[in-house]
């Protein structure tokens, strides 16, 4: 077992990384959650069937009385339908202000159910135990919960601290070998962006059976790339949005995808590849561009895009929503070099120009 | 013109009480907030016509690009289906994170925008200008924003300090005796739970005309109780709870009559009525009883009721809701003796036992 601490003053937690961790839940949960005696938790049709009998036999083993609500597995259940769904579910539970909710699944249901834990008689306490690689190496840490609107992703949300992060890399074997592309995108952002060593480790190991030889290691790698950088700013007002390299142009494909037809690991590789290409092109990637066909090939060994497609206006709207942008401008994270990005701070019309001649509008 | 300071650190902001202050709203949200561009203002079809105008022509002058967002009047609007509209209809006008949202109207409004203000983006700035004395003297100060779920009210929300509460006494002549009435409910408590001599006054000006010649002193005694309460418990845990008395059962009361029958103020009133009873069968109000009949009176001469009819029922399922329960346990708060409110922690069930002599069932 490994564990991480997230050092964050009254809001701080520990992350365990260790096989088995589904089973000895229970305890866990009672040793941040004292004086719970109800637990909420939310899971989907996916990881449901799979986990949730598990969790739950070991939460009441521990004395918790425990609600399972199964929400429909994908993308579209991350809305305000289900939000709402579960602030009702929870309340026909008798969950009060000791309680806790707990989220058993991908980020959709982590981001859901945290904003409903963020919610719920204005705040109760939340675990996550996510059951993704996408989940595990970044969106059940970090504190960030939001449900998707018409207008975009995450456009309404929360910063809601879980008090503990469980992951059990076993979960990891039943994913689909598209689901776990789908987080590799993001494990291999955390080379790009914050560990040179890291990202060339990765290089060296291009393919998920190599990869889960070393998983807790590469589970651990990430979740303290992305501790650090909460720490410094928990509310990403600064260093924070370091985080999302290639995730402004990703927003774009998604929203272009209607959410379906790319996932977020896809969109995130073909907007990194937009954005390394992007930076070289400005001058403020230094060097050659060998970087840039490394992440490339990189991407390309786990069978995620390094190019897509996407009408102008969806560009156009997804830069001008982005949370990263205030009044006319807007802060675009390029790579200095490949293991250390930084934030440019540019006119939204400068991005836009500088995106035409990479999509030959 | 009167002001105060909550200081609360990061999230410290004033409360200006000044007749005319609508007309120069533009000047003072450009110091809390001056990087914002756009301003998001949401008010209803009773507050609007009389005022928005006047607001926005201030906020324009002062430079802010302006939607105002007007919902139907009424506590049936403080829902998930008007937080879903504020979500879509602030994003469709381009708000950024470094942009406000301004609450123009009653503890409605102020509940339901600030709600959306905590998690547009997971949470932007928010300007109160509250035009109801219950609004001005309760919910516009302290953070607490919610809407009502179909379980109860306030159930789904969060704590969002504004970052300016602008109060203009002068919107209190537009309003029904009723609705003038609904506040001095709160304005009585204040006097009941921390201020004999405010008590004592109030009893001493037992009419709207009365009350109206020394409005601002009313609204600043009013806010600076609140205010100290705050200050020490901002989140809800300890001191200010003893803001709620009359709370547990008026919330049972307006259960009863669907938000619709009753008033807020209307159940508070005899809900503090109920309360002060019960802690006078108790044993924990000292000598007799004349505090509990002078109250009765100073309700009596605002026309607030002092006994509500309500099904056994509705009130088991008050209890059970309640925010100051926790498992098995309810925090109930009771008068010391008029001027002075006091926490008790009791078993629910003893609760409803007390509950049961005084309902009569």
């Amino acid at each position: 077992m490994k564990t991480l601490h997230v050092n964050l003053g009254p809001r701080s937690y520990d992350i365990h990384i260790a096989s088995g961790a589904l089973d000895t839940a229970g305890e866990a949960v009672k040793t941040v959650c004292p004086r719970a005696a109800r637990l909420f938790v939310v899971t989907d049709t996916n990881v449901g069937p799979l986990y949730a009998g598990r969790v739950k036999a070991s939460l009441e083993q521990a004395g918790f009385a425990v609600r399972v609500t199964t929400l429909p597995a994908g993308e579209h259940t991350k809305c305000v339908d289900s939000l709402s769904l579960l602030w009702e579910d929870s309340m026909s539970f008798g969950l009060t202000r000791t309680d806790a909710v707990v989220a058993l699944g991908g980020g959709v249901i982590g981001d859901l159910a945290g904003f409903a834990a963020a919610t719920i008689l204005r705040g109760v306490d939340f675990i996550q135990i996510p059951t993704t690689l996408l989940a595990q190496v970044d969106s059940s840490v970090g504190g960030k919960v939001a449900i998707d609107l018409k207008a975009g992703k995450n456009l309404a949300g929360a910063f809601w601290q879980p008090r503990l992060v469980l992951m059990d890399p076993d979960t990891l074997n039943t994913l689909p070998d598209a689901t776990l592309s789908d987080g590799m995108a993001e494990v291999i952002k955390y080379g790009c962006i914050a560990d040179r060593d890291f990202f060339d480790f990765l290089c060296a190991h291009p393919s998920r059976a190599r990869i889960m030889e070393e998983i807790e290691s590469v589970l651990y790698t990430c979740c303290d790339i992305k501790r650090s950088v909460v720490e410094e700013d928990e509310r990403d007002t600064g260093r924070r949005m370091l985080l999302n390299f290639g995730h402004t142009v990703g927003h774009a494909f998604e929203l272009a995808g209607n959410y379906e037809k790319w996932t977020h690991g896809q969109a995130v590789a073909a907007g990194m590849c937009v954005a390394a290409q992007l930076g070289f092109g400005l001058g403020v990637s230094g060097g050659d561009d060998s970087g840039i066909r490394e992440l490339v090939e990189l991407l390309k060994a786990f069978r995620l895009p390094t190019r897509i497609d996407c009408d102008w206006n969806t560009l156009v709207r997804a830069v001008g929503l982005d949370k990263k942008s205030t009044g006319d401008d807007i802060t675009m994270i390029f790579l200095k070099r490949m293991g250390e990005a930084v934030p440019v701070r540019m006119k939204k019309e400068d991005v836009l120009r500088n995106l035409e001649a990479v999509f030959g509008r």
